[in-house]
């Protein structure tokens, strides 16, 4: 294990989570609040990042210390984003700080906060900010700037990568990293002016289409998105939510105006298809909770929306829906979004390459002389790609259920203990009960917020970044 | 499809289950109760199973054959077996006799009964036999009392046999169907002689065993096996449950003296260390609740042995337990007992292996040049067993979250709908909060109680035989 190098890595993106902080310490001396929680993180992260970046180490470079790169790199951007929290003063204890951290980089957007509008608007507009940061990855970013870090790059980005079958939009990785970046960009901006041209001011413009994009959920409004009440922001933030979880790779194509391979993608279909089929039922089921079929369906679509991308803003609380509906947004959180793009979740194409495994099973036994292979995009998946996807969701069921095996020594209900599990794998945001979208983690137990924190970071990373950190066979001399 | 030969097959065991139901009407004889709903359905079964194995049907019988067959046959038998319910007249709707006799021959145990004890002796007996009759499943009954039915029977018990990994005892089927049901017969003659001893009425050990050795856990008490609240019965009745999870294998080998063969089992060492280490989190988790460290042994590890074995006797309400402590239940459910036993779940050999699965995948991430196989019991697992068993994982956890779906257009809590679906496709028996171990299934509606019924049937096949029932390309002409 080269840690020398994996630690001079780790001082180079906390240079530059330094250098972000000058967009939320502009926004602090805008509003005239106080800079010195900004002042204070800026430095600490310089002298440590200077001091991290000056190691001198050995450029060889594996899948291992790859892994384990990602691994540091996320767990020590969420504990140095969590000082300007812990500096404002607003936070509890340090761990609620870590925790808001963890759900800004992961983009999950669950809150231990119980009076969001309290906060200055430089903290808040901080963490939104780690939000869009945490979109993309911090490291994609990284490799976009510091693209010529002198070492084998692409083992960084393979683990990095939510989804197994993001392709390589062009030969060069660095060439990859700009291209991701200035399409994140754009939508960006796209929503932002869509969002001022509806009516809302500026800052919650820029604050939301932070979220939005990084698929992550914290706004700065106590009532999220619902605040708002309005059709056209409900509209906007929708299909924005909608866009920024589907394969990036896509736009790629429609931009080289590869139409039709662009619309064959299977991940894209299956998508869609799961999008309109629990907005359509769940428009029907949660009828009687709304005056009309249009105010059901304003509604539904939203939360389908914000579930499925795994963003997490509300316009309605759907611990209020019948039981059959909660289940369904239970459902579509395990499902999450699509590979390639910023949203979470165990991703749409490995639900839909489980059910044709199992769907060749049935045909397996019923035709044992058959020879069946898993298609994806028409294209044959490999056996041993079909297998590590297999044992991904193991995996992550496993994680889910132990996490909540912990949550759960905190007393409150299965639904409870097993929805944070899920909402924080899945970097969804809330979950059931008392954590629904009108609730809050504040209740929770320092050890479950740290348990949490690191699942979020887990299901971020895809499981096994974390996993392999933990393993004796990494550290173990070769 | 020889659809004709499946439902020869299928009248042969009518007529079995109709000589079945000579037990219980002897029972209700000796207790001078009504024979007439005995009478009434052997007169149905007799015909129908006459008429049906009078088909004529070439001798034609590949996989498909099979699967069907086995499909066909518990879902006949579950609908047959709920007559005697229906005519006693204590049962409410058709609906509730299906479910309560589907849980008996699938060995789930759930109950829709409210006052279990107002029901006739001979009724109560019929209950518990089904599960005895369901343990070792019918069909290794009909393969034993009918070796030579002229078709490739192997197939057969290819479907029927729980777990991955049953090894043919010896090399002809007949004999092993001998073999197995000896064993069976013992054990349970063994339970009745313990309980008669530890001073229970006669028909009591009976009842008793018979749902022990099924591992299904019918009682003929409202308070199950905690009504008798001594400590004999309570450690028999705990050490038989786990017997009868274990897989019957080991008993063949331990009786040909392989000693050493035998306490290698992987999946042994396994099961023993889930009850251990359960049983001891358990015990201090549940302090709380009982006056001293002897009583929360004594109450956590019958509760232990009785779910992982899927039994489902109570002597102790563990929706009285504290969350986390519920939340074990809840993953000893899914983990189940061992393959080749009478218990359900997903099998202690395939969560070993997925276990193994999953470390193999970090180890491969660290050292991609490695080559690493998966082994059980010394020898290798193929990859395409293991590819199986993990799509086997998947579609049971898709089954359980879809049944989930539909019973929670009952309006139940997630709590409850969760619990209920994952009880019955893992043939347990009681769920969480009101279907916990003092609760039951008379709640919910009609559709949910066949969803239920249709899970324990799936559960006990392994998921395919019904999954391919219901498969179009099982019916298509080849």
């Amino acid at each position: 294990m080269n840690i020398k190098l994996v630690l001079k890595l780790v001082g180079r993106v906390l240079l530059i989570e330094a250098a972000a902080l000058a967009v939320p310490l502009t926004a602090a001396l805008i509003y005239r609040e106080s800079p010195v929680p900004f002042l204070l993180t800026i430095a600490i992260m310089g002298v440590c990042g200077l001091a991290l970046s000056a190691l001198p180490a050995r450029q060889q470079f594996f899948a291992r210390e790859g892994f384990v790169a990602v691994g540091l790199i996320w767990i020590f951007t969420g504990l140095a984003g969590a000082l300007p929290f812990l500096f404002s003063g607003y936070f509890a204890t340090p761990m609620d700080a870590i925790f808001e951290s963890c759900s800004g980089f992961t983009t999950t957007g669950s809150t231990i906060l119980t009076d969001i509008e309290a906060l200055p608007k430089g903290i808040l507009f901080w963490r939104a900010f780690t939000h869009w940061l945490g979109g993309m990855g911090v490291l994609v970013l990284a490799t976009a700037i510091v693209p010529k870090l002198g070492i084998r790059s692409h083992y960084l980005t393979q683990a990095e990568t939510p989804g197994p079958v993001f392709s390589k939009l062009v030969p060069k990785q660095s060439q990859t990293s700009k291209i991701l970046y200035t399409m994140y960009f754009a939508l960006t901006a796209m929503e932002v002016l869509c969002l001022k041209i509806a009516g809302m001011p500026l800052y919650d413009a820029l604050i939301h289409s932070f979220s939005t994009a990084g698929t992550g959920g914290f706004s700065n409004r106590n009532a999220s998105v619902g605040a708002y009440d309005s059709v056209p922001v409900d509209i906007i933030i929708t299909v924005f939510m909608l866009l920024f979880s589907i394969n990036f790779a896509v736009y790629f194509l429609l931009l080289t105006r590869k139409w039709k391979e662009a619309l064959a993608s299977d991940e894209l279909r299956f998508f869609l298809t799961v999008v309109f089929g629990a907005t359509a039922v769940l428009t029907l089921a949660n009828l009687g909770v709304y005056s009309s079929i249009w105010e059901s369906l304003r509604y539904t679509v939203f939360q389908v929306a914000s579930i499925i991308s795994t963003t997490g803003f509300g316009t309605a609380d759907f611990v209020l829906w019948p039981q059959f509906s909660q289940l369904i947004i239970i459902l579509i959180m395990f499902c999450g979004a699509s590979a390639g793009s910023t949203g979470g979740g165990m991703k749409c194409s490995r639900i839909l390459l489980l059910l044709r495994a199992v769907r060749r099973e049935i045909h397996r036994i019923t035709h044992p002389r058959s020879v069946e292979v898993v298609k994806l995009d028409g294209k044959l998946v490999s056996e041993a790609t079909l297998h590590s996807l297999l044992v991904f969701l193991g995996a992550y069921v496993i994680t889910v259920f132990s996490a909540a095996l912990i949550i759960s020594l905190d007393g409150f209900s299965f639904a409870v203990s097993f929805s944070a599990a899920l909402t924080c794998v899945s970097n969804v945001g809330p979950g059931l009960e008392a954590i629904g979208p009108s609730g809050n983690f504040a209740a929770f137990s320092g050890l479950s917020k740290g348990v949490m924190s690191l699942c979020m970071i887990i299901g971020r990373l895809e499981i096994y970044p974390i996993l392999v950190l933990f393993s004796p066979s990494t550290w173990r001399r070769t």
